[in-house]
């Protein structure tokens, strides 16, 4: 077993009202920042899988997102993995 | 002016306590998916931003992180340019 790390972007579909990036946008004016403009709000997960290879990894990671961290309803999701935040990780040796 | 477009990824700071972390880890039994540790939920925010060129983007998108978007107590946040995403915006000619 190797261990992976992944990311879950979760993201408000496009056309799907975001409450939190009007707000994010309602705000610009106050901090003086103008130019910025479709602002999304979205989650991202981060998450360590053990797994025999990536392939394997990914598909564990892509269950958990559809089933568990994104309404397919009014969300996207994308997986990416992470290799720079899982260093520490990366060594581990294959258990076999 | 051209636009860019970027990703602001928040995430809890390492030792923070991260309760929705805990939750999804908690529900990982449930769908029957092994393996899982190391789950962290954060945020993750979309914008497009006008600026003259990218270094001033960035600056824009820096600022708007660390004011707005994010608690610098509990948590870290890093910027990721999204091509990507942006394609269509991607081919904005320079309005000078």
């Amino acid at each position: 077993m190797t261990s992976f790390r992944f990311a879950v972007n979760v993201t408000p579909k496009p056309g799907i009202l975001d409450p939190q990036g009007r707000a994010v946008q309602g705000s610009l004016g106050h901090l003086g920042i103008s130019g910025v403009s479709a602002v999304r709000v979205g989650r991202r997960v981060e998450l360590t899988v053990d797994a025999a290879d990536g392939p394997a990894a990914r598909d564990v990671v892509d269950q958990l997102a559809r089933e568990l961290l994104s309404n397919p309803l009014i969300e996207t999701y994308d997986l990416e993995p992470i290799g720079a935040a899982s260093s520490a990780i990366g060594v581990a040796v294959q258990e076999g």
